[in-house]
């Protein structure tokens, strides 16, 4: 199978760039002498996240309960669900462990949601492991570390509980993404770190044991020098890489292993504008890498075979299927004729795939396997 | 089947209000004595565009091919793929017509294009209906109607084909979103008109016969008076409408059918902040709404019974998975307690929907049917 041999929009995934940047990590989560948790929401696929663990199974992070049962169905036993539970998602996870003999681990920052865990799980003799979230400065879910009172009261809720426990705290310092500042991003790192291991001092004062302590977000562990006390990292766009972590010089662009491979459909010559068939459902329409890279636009446009950014060429507009890019001059139309292919590097790696169902998976520049994706909820 | 027995986040669609809408475009195009032939690419699904035309099967347009083959599996015979054609894509068009009985005419706009269509045609022996791309001024896809060489020379590629036909021509002015001037609408809607019949009368003049001149914006034909000659108009949105649509003044709030269901999963009390699980990825990151509606954020928070905006709260930011709600104070946390339900009526609904795999369709507020979408390519 060749690139004439697919159609297009469809999204490319260049196994060599992929491999290499799940060894960096792990060899970095080695050194910092933690345990990798890789978040699994930006590839939803099974045979990435055997290459982010180098190995069959083994601790994962997901976003929806779609994750959480595609990942158990291939074994995956040990899962942390990330975004704060409500009682209503909780008959579908007990579900999923008791068919799938997995534990989805969950998280909660309010007295009244543990209450609710509790109850369902003595209702129903369901057992769960919970976290506390706890907020490090992103100002999303989590309690504040000073919310002494209320991890108390969560604590003694879930003693009291025959099934449920709770195993630790977990914090996800995403306001790393507002700089580009390497110290900026280090405060930021040292920060996450110190309050999940100030929650969990909490904890262990009142005692309550807390085995885990999670923290994660791909540029503050990359640029964390220790991370003594933390058991687990949850990073997960690592493994594909975008423009907005470019932008923010946590990667370079030839780390980038997710590209969206696009047909020249118009030739508007005297708009100087190229017309493509990859549009706003096949890129989406995050522009985070602007803020540091305001080239970027919707996209770098980059050559089909190299995969490198066609200089100064961006993704200037999107309509839901065709994008628009602007040409400096006449000659473009004779290096991209119609029916030509290009390739093009995403603002955001993990909104990018979501439009997409499949990934055509390159080695060395020819497309070797298609792999799928796990969308929706 | 009530809201607390559906896992959020989910696509909820008002039946009574798609029924409504739909009504109204169909009497629109009747008293403008035109067909409709409604753009599929809002819904995605089969059952929405029996409504849309009334009927079991009729002409429709789509946006892509996985759309082409849904629809034509479903009995749809004549089908106009809207996105300008590549040959990569000719074998599966002429698959799915031999397979399903079905046209799916093309559009293009290059001589290039013309002479591939013609020479895959001749050597397969495959029957195309052909459309001619007219730019009518969005600038995207689409010759001048001052390109009469082109347009002529691609007249003579079809005549001298045995199997392909030329069997009209089509524009789409979609730069009547730029505007919420009544009046700079209602020129934008003549000039499309204007340009689709000029370029009918050169067809004409060097004898190529044109059965089919096809027009389409859903805000032109709402506010058109005047359509003679005009054979047929794709319009989409009107089915579902969105908030971008209200901005402009071309539909009001309460003709939104599609608002996204989410629960709310964190209280950010000091912040002022509810969090809830609908983030980008069930949301979409489309902003086109606020340029005319600054309030409306990433989307306007709804009553869950009433599906009505809720004074002032927005969807003031997006993760993946995450959306916050900033609240102007605090006894927003009684009303909207963790584990509640909210409704989001989207900036673009096309994009939106296209997160999710399926509607949950409402008659009177209850959900009576669960509809799938056929999202990729």
């Amino acid at each position: 199978m060749n690139f004439m041999d697919i159609e297009t929009p469809c999204l490319l995934l260049d196994l060599n760039i992929l491999k290499k940047n799940c060894e960096q990590m792990r060899n970095k989560c080695l050194s910092l002498n933690t345990t990798l948790r890789p978040h699994v929401k930006t590839p939803k696929n099974i045979e990435i996240a055997k290459i982010a663990l180098n190995k069959d199974v083994g601790p994962i992070t997901v976003s929806t309960l779609q994750e959480a049962e595609y990942f158990s169905s291939y074994g995956f036993k040990d899962i942390l669900y990330a975004v704060g539970i409500v009682p209503a998602k909780l008959p579908r996870i007990a579900k999923i462990q008791l068919e799938k003999k997995s534990s989805i681990k969950i998280v909660l920052d309010s007295i009244e949601i543990a209450r609710s865990i509790s109850d369902f799980s003595s209702k129903n003799k369901v057992k769960f492991e919970t976290l506390i979230e706890i907020d490090s400065g992103e100002g999303r879910g989590g309690l504040n570390t000073k919310d002494e009172a209320i991890m108390k009261e969560i604590t003694s809720i879930f003693k009291n509980n025959k099934f449920t426990k709770l195993v630790g705290v977990m914090t996800h310092a995403g306001h790393s993404y507002a700089t580009n500042d390497k110290k900026s991003i280090i405060e930021i790192a040292n920060h996450e770190r110190d309050e999940a291991l100030k929650a969990k001092s909490f904890l262990k004062k009142i005692d309550q044991e807390c085995s885990i302590v999670s923290i994660g977000s791909t540029p503050t562990i990359m640029y964390s020098t220790d991370l003594e006390g933390i058991t687990e990292v949850r990073c997960g766009i690592y493994m594909m890489w975008d423009l907005a972590q470019a932008s923010r010089g946590i990667c370079k662009l030839n780390d980038i292993a997710v590209t969206v491979l696009a047909s020249v459909i118009h030739h508007k010559v005297q708009e100087k504008k190229i017309i493509i068939d990859a549009g706003a459902l096949s890129i989406s329409k995050d522009l985070t890498a602007n803020k540091f890279m305001p080239n970027a636009k919707y996209g770098l446009i980059c050559d089909l075979k190299t995969g490198k950014p066609i200089l100064n060429l961006n993704l200037t507009d999107l309509h839901q299927e065709h994008g628009t890019i602007d040409v400096p001059n006449k000659k473009w139309f004779k290096s991209l004729p119609i029916g030509s292919l290009i390739r093009i590097l995403p603002n955001h790696s993990c909104l990018t795939c979501a439009g997409h169902e499949k990934y055509y998976v390159l080695h060395n520049n020819e497309i070797c396997d298609v792999w799928h994706r796990i969308n929706g909820w």
